[in-house]
Formats: structure tokens, C-alpha cells, sequence
């Protein structure tokens, strides 16, 4: 079994922390995004899609997507549970790890993708119209983000889950996108220390 | 227990035909988005991101994001297996829907948005030239699909799941958006025709 790894972006490093909270240690390989590593005849044979991280089982059978291969390894080590337990925690957990996807790392990435320099070869073309109409976005999540971190320790609930783990990664990828969390925020704030101190956050 | 529900849109049709092939009847209540229901205060108060659909439990709590009341049902009800069964099953059908989701559903849906008049009140700035950059990308995962179903009756291997019904939805959606398969793609024709062809299709 192989993890095919990138240090410096932001999805790998969803999975890495995800293993990090199960406990489970992987052999990785680094493929280097900034020399298009993923973009080589033997990576696109692993991923068409050219998108990390990939995980290679030791059939040879290829799960890629972040997220597909957190679910591959928690079928395996349940413990301890980050996509909630019982119908309605799963279901919790689920609706606000996809808000925070599709509300708060999509309109991020949009602003990094589509306005900062070293993607110009990545993101073809850049539409930094599309990144302007992102960046108000970004702010108005982190509004209900710090409402519901108001009545939770963690974004799904009492329990940390897969929602934080998106959530940390897309605030520490604000830094590089030049977009910062309001001062007001201080929920958001409160939060994102606590899970930034997880032994996890390192992985 | 109630299903706040859309006729018109793809994401509330992703949930009914996922309760269609469990077989589970839920109440539902329509919200008209070409009215603007869904930016009520009433349904605000629901899901502040102003999207559908939504589900209400009896105790009040509130599962939004169509996949999220999927994942709500499935663990009720897991038979018939609609996300795989054993870790990686599990992660082809995870892998599959989230690529479906983001290279699929969110082209074409972009392609929609940012260029049909009827969503010019919806889709607040319409960035023209992100559909267009969007566009090619509809076809060249269709490309990629054409290829995994030249070898598999379905999206993630021989199994019907979330992947099927995320991309049945999507294909469908083209019409509106204006986008046709190309006709070379003669494996998700094939498909295309099989997965519209269950009573669950309807729904």
C-alpha cells in the first residue's frame, strides 16, 4: 500500500490529519505539485484527474479523493469515529462537512486558484472575476461558522470530526489565498486554536 | 418528520431517487425556488444557506445538503447498499461520486448558472467567462466516464450507488444548461438509458 502525498496543498494534508486521528500510519510517497509531478504520463495512469492525494492498495487498486480515502480507512479502524455515529450524528456530520467543502474550501480555493500568480499554469484560465465574486463568500460562512461555534466545542457537534479537519485546512489555506478571518470571529478564533493544537494538525 | 423538496432542481431529484431505490416514503413540502421560497425567513431559519433540500426530524433537528439526508437514510435503512459494503468498495464509490460531484455536476451546474437568463436574480454576479472556462471540462469528464463504463455496468463497478444517481442527475441537467453528450460517447448512452429506465428515475 502506498499514500502518493503533496506536502504543500491543502487536500493531502485532510487525509494525513485524518490518519494522524485514527492512529494510522501509511507509507507515503511525495509528489512535488509546484514541478507538475501530477501532471506526468505515471501519475495521470494512477489518477486521470491528475488530483492528490492518491492511494494505491496493495492490489493495485486506485482510491483517489481525499475524502474517498479517509472512507476506505475508516471502514477499517472505526475508532475513533469522525463521520459521527448513529443516524442523525452521521447525518450532522455530513451536512456540515460538505457546507464547510462547498461554502468555505471551494470559495478559497477560488480565490487562490483564480487571482494568485503561481497558479497561472494550474488554473487555466484564471477568471479573477469569478475569484471577486468568491471572496465575499468566504467572509459570510465564516459569519455562520462562528454562530455555530458559539453552541459547539466542534462544527458538527460535541465531537471532532471530518468537518474540522476540512475546516482547519481551509483556514490555514486562507494565508496563502491573502484572505484573513475577521477579528469579530471569535469563535471561529477560539476553535481554530484548539484544533490547531491537536497533535494531528502537525501530520 | 418532513422532506422539504424541490421538483425542478437536481439536488432535491439526487435525494428522491436515493429514498425511491430504499424504498422509504417521507412527507414532503415543495418550495418553488423559481419563486424564491427557499429565501423565506421561514426556511432561512432552516438552512441559512438558502438551499435544497432539507430535512426536519421529529425532534426539530435540521439535516441540509442532499447527500447528508442520504447518509441520514442509509444508516437506517442500509439494504439496498447505495455507498459500497467493505472498506474499498467503500472508497471506489466514495471516489466516484465526489469526481462525479466536482467534475460533472459542478461543470454543467456552473455552465447554468453563470450563463442562463433564468438565473440571472439567483446566481449574483454570473461570471460568463467561468462557464465558458467550465464548458470543455463537461466533455472531457464525460470522456473519462465513457472509459470506466466501457468496463463496469455502473460508475463505481457492478453495483448501482450514489455515483449512478449523482450522474444520472447531472446528465439530465444538461438540458437546461444547454450541453449535449457527444455522440461518441456510446458507453454512457448505453448507461444513461439503463439507470433512466429504473422505477427510481421517476422519483
Amino acid at each position: 500500500m502506498k499514500l502518493y502525498d503533496s506536502k504543500m496543498a491543502p487536500n493531502p494534508r485532510r487525509t494525513r490529519i485524518f490518519l494522524a486521528e485514527k492512529g494510522v500510519s501509511v507509507p507515503t510517497e511525495q509528489v512535488d505539485m509546484m514541478k507538475m509531478e501530477q501532471r506526468t504520463a505515471a501519475f495521470t495512469a494512477l489518477n486521470p484527474l491528475q488530483r492528490m492525494p492518491v492511494l494505491v492498495l496493495d492490489d493495485g487498486t486506485v482510491i483517489a479523493e481525499s475524502l474517498a480515502i479517509c472512507r476506505y480507512f475508516d471502514a477499517l479502524h472505526p475508532e475513533p469515529p469522525l463521520f459521527g455515529v448513529g443516524a442523525k450524528e452521521i447525518g450532522l456530520v455530513e451536512m456540515w462537512s460538505r457546507r464547510v467543502e462547498n461554502n468555505f474550501f471551494a470559495t478559497v480555493a477560488a480565490v487562490f486558484r483564480h487571482l494568485h500568480p503561481a497558479m497561472k499554469d494550474l488554473e487555466v484560465p484564471q477568471v479573477p472575476a469569478w475569484a471577486e465574486a468568491n471572496r465575499p463568500r468566504v467572509t459570510q460562512f465564516l459569519e455562520l461558522l462562528d454562530q455555530q461555534l458559539s453552541q459547539h466545542e466542534f462544527i458538527a457537534g460535541d465531537r471532532f470530526s471530518v468537518a474540522d479537519i476540512t475546516a482547519l485546512c481551509t483556514v490555514d489555506f486562507m494565508k496563502p489565498a491573502r484572505l484573513i478571518v475577521p477579528e469579530g470571529a471569535a469563535n471561529v478564533k477560539r476553535w481554530h486554536a484548539a484544533v490547531s493544537a491537536r497533535p494531528s494538525a502537525k501530520a
